[in-house]
């Protein structure tokens, strides 16, 4: 029923449409304008002002997003939907919050059940990852008390951390932050499924490199150490041959990474990896949805990490490797506008050497 | 520049248009969509983005409707604005407030600048306003903390007021709360110029009466002494012969209240504001703003009280004639739907009598 | 040192009291309590007034009571903290909270840390705790922000509850509140060691059977169930001969209530039950000092329940059996006082019966 | 009836104060001291758990005080209350809060109504008080969150003010914060007559001057512009012969100041209140009570100004001279202790110069 009764009558749109070519007045583009707004959009905005209306309309892109692909009739409630979540949570409208021991447990507890990049394996895990040498901040919504919109893990650390083990060690000692030059940004989550697609990861990011910059003048470098998720997929769909097909066939073995590496396989890989970051692409930007956020956001790829994440999740997906991303405050402006102006990566030496060294 | 350049493309809408006569594809008014929505939007979606950014925008759109006039040009723009403005102080958002003396001073200055019906007079006239047999309610918005978006003061009485001099006489004692049967809306104020248009005192009203309902089960009356802004003016418009002429003539003196009052020139002067508030129309509506506001409500007009404003002000625009209109919650929805649908005006059989007197 | 050099001076002391004794002056009484002062409580007074000056003394004095037995000259040192503490942590300063989900983890870990009664096995258990059918309630002063000074665990159910391992079952059901006429107390935490002897019960639970009362009109019942810590302990002290020491013979066997029990064992048990609770004293009061607490409160003896609490511990120190103290707001005043002028104890019908039964 | 029935009874003192006389043990110790202790303190105890009951409590001593004089019986009262209000009134459990122009208009109103030293004439004299480039701070009690107990008003200016007026100018422009390099503290009031005789000053100007410390890294100074309250009454007890007599003759006129004023009348009394200041006694300390004040805390008497307070008052109490007295952090704990110890003031070689040019 929303798809058709509450749509834009065709009618009434090609009229003013008409009338609008006829005419390019105000009066003429205001009412090809209401003309065009499907009703949808006014009972929603009706909902949204009832108490938890705004909570409702969330849970409903939610479930309308997973049943998408069966209905694509329902792309155009999508639509709308999308169109007003992305006004009402405009960032100007969000909070952002420390989620710390001193948090409600009903906030706590959504942070487990969310978390999507490393999972948080019950209480004491997620109090390690709220000690004195880490920090999580989350966005809230004045209508969604109890919710965090999004949420961000960081390390307090001496050097930036090459590998996501010993950060995600529960019984890790708590160490002192008054040595830490380097805050790691390890886990970052988007909280609510039914506001997909509106991005709010970008502002969260900086906003904590300004804030924690202040609470902690040492702080040198803002980094990420963030997966790599296609790299494998990619690899897979590649022709190698002769001694390269040989050399990567060890890494079938799920094991290949626990006795002795050979020296020729990491070299392979980690010159891989660079080119997969730095060439592979989606249209014209990098074909790996991490690396398009972050070099997005202004970030810079300042290092490929061998054995970075020995899970089997890691390994499984990207053998192992994994990035840090550099904010480095002052270029984020002028790297955002490179990316999206001349599809150009900013890329530390490192990388790029590792990517000509191979073809 | 605003109205010029952040205008959408006539080409492009006409393309879109045209495209969309030819096809009505979901896909085709999505472009349609696209090519309407003014570039201006997305500015004003990225301003308010900013630290202070929605207080600017407000700020904006009060200087261009003080100017519209002289700038026609800018109607597009105040269009934009309003329609943004609209959904980001959707009813969900605000927060209905207690304003008290325990409110902070930045707050309960601004009650003092910006009361519009009856002015207070410094701190003494608000403390007044604030006591024990008084109740004063805002809605505010969480982006502009200090700043109340519109306000309403209520007094609790034994039986329902029928004069405002008495309410606003700062130095009257205070009353015990336990025999009140009436709540009184005396005053509400609309405190942002840069949110014209965009209404909320129905909301206010209702849910301050549920709210009192609440805590006084007591109250058996909700009803405003409202004052009746159009009717000398419409009074001066109209002819009059023979005896009315000369009875009403009398009102030109300014002190024509003062001494003892001619029974028919009561008479007269009330059935005429009865017609006034009955039978004057602008379009289908009454010719009464405050009228037109509380009707659409679905309040009813209940009884028209003779010198019930006595002030200057009072005298000079209605007569010293002041309007009660009584929210009876259970009738709200079903009087609302009335007006709307047929024009039908409820009112008391009092004031419907009154009415019929005349003519 | 404490209790050595900041003692008061034996000398001064005796001046002091010879003068008195020679002039009973208000100034010789006044010189004389100066004198009897110990120059530790300035000192702690002092220490009272730092940053985290509270929390380190009630600690201090936890520490005091642990070394008290091996160090018989501190005796006098804890009656100097015991006096200050309870001046400090006066009811008046106390603030009752309710702790629920949206308690911050860093109370309601020490809740699971604390609880002394029946011990709360994790998040999930402490969860079940806090659904709406249950309440819980602590004691916070100011000083010691995240620190509970005593807690309560209340379940709302329908009719009085007789056993405990139900309210214990963390699997257990969330039940409606509306047919709940009867607020069970099931357990009674005081968190600070260093408090012992400070009695904040009474005031808590009084004060959490009336707002429970305002929120829950339809409650009748505020009632314990409550261990009998000394029951078994009395029981192996009795001389029992013939007959009786037979039948009581049965439950040296720790399994002795898995199977079913003979009619006798049980009539026997609750019948010297009632005498324990009724009879058996510590001076003038009862010997079970949980009775003690509850009667001294005013709360009545109403009911002695059967394999009410079948855990091992439950068994081990009363056979299983636990009491419902019912407090019926009305009668507190006069019970407490004929508890504490003619020691006699409100017990229901029901359990004077019981204790005629035998003997 | 509470200073006789409440007090303690002679005989059990007698008793209790021979027992110990005899053996003193520290059993008799505890027995003589709960025998002086008298039963009043116990029953203000219990007035204190009672919802109101501090305030209560501070109100009947602010009455008990006021008639001491008439009934000196009360005296012994007053010292119980005084010894149980410190106790709980200790600065532990104080809260130093902020006053600006967002606190409570119940806080504020509070602030015009007691401040002591330079009244505040009403709301927009309070409010320029409050400005950017002020401060005020106050101590809170829990128990009475909406009543200062003592607070203060810094203003932040580029050298130390040596006039009291152009502070107390509501219409003076806000000055910016960024260039001042001292604060000046030029009021402080104790609000509770109840709490009288205990002292929060001390602990308040030290607080205030380390977060202000903290807030502005550029202060360099924390001043007090102080009056002299007892300089004239002082002055009017010596005798003076022939030059100076007819000299210091002239500010019998009450407008001495406002023409030319002969530079040998303005050396003389600029001397004298050096003297005044340095060498006057009560006891060991200075007789005048601002200075004990100051001085006892650790100040320093730094400068003498002429003509700093040009009020009636300023003129009649102390010639119109004002102080300025210096808080030099690092110094405060030395001075206090010397000047405890060896009576010894510290102040700065200009004034002791100014001492010494007199006699």
């Amino acid at each position: 029923m929303l798809a058709r009764t509450y749509s834009p009558s065709p009618e009434a749109v090609a009229r003013a449409a008409a009338a609008y070519q006829a005419d390019a007045s105000p009066e003429n583009l205001q009412q090809l304008q209401d003309a065009v707004e499907p009703p949808r959009q006014e009972l929603f905005r009706r909902l949204n002002m009832a108490q938890g209306g705004t909570a409702a309309l969330v849970a409903m892109r939610g479930l309308l997003l997973k049943k998408l692909k069966a209905n694509p009739a329902w792309r155009t409630i999508d639509a709308d939907l999308m169109h007003l979540l992305r006004s009402w949570f405009n960032r100007g409208f969000l909070r952002l919050e420390r989620v710390d021991w001193h948090t409600s447990a009903m906030v706590l507890e959504k942070l487990i059940r969310y978390e999507a990049v490393h999972a948080i394996e019950g209480w004491p895990d997620l109090r390690r990852r709220l000690e004195a040498d880490r920090r999580c901040f989350a966005f809230f919504h004045p209508q969604l008390p109890d919710e965090p919109i999004i949420f961000i893990e960081v390390a307090l650390t001496r050097g930036m951390s090459a590998q996501v083990q010993p950060l995600l060690d529960m019984r890790a000692p708590v160490a002192g932050t008054s040595g830490a030059d380097c805050a790691v940004f390890y886990s970052i989550t988007n909280c609510q499924e039914g506001l997909r697609g509106i991005s709010f990861g970008n502002l969260l990011i900086k906003q904590v490199a300004e804030d924690l910059k202040r609470e902690f003048p040492s702080l040198r470098r803002f980094a990420t150490l963030s997966p790599i998720p296609g790299f494998r997929a990619w690899l897979s769909k590649k022709e190698f041959g002769g001694e390269e097909k040989e050399i990567l066939s060890r890494i079938e073995d799920p094991a290949w990474h626990l006795g002795e590496v050979p020296e020729a396989l990491k070299a392979l890989l980690l010159r891989l990896c660079a080119n997969y970051l730095l060439r592979a692409k989606q249209g014209d930007e990098p074909l790996d949805p991490v690396a398009r956020f972050h070099l997005g956001n202004g970030a810079s790829l300042d290092r490929i990490n061998w054995l970075a994440d020995s899970s089997e999740h890691g390994m499984s997906r990207s053998a192992g490797l994994m990035v840090n991303y550099v904010y480095w405050l002052a270029e984020l402006e002028h790297n955002h506008e490179q990316y999206f102006k001349n599809h150009s990566i900013a890329a530390s030496p490192g990388v790029e050497r590792l990517a000509r060294e191979w073809r």
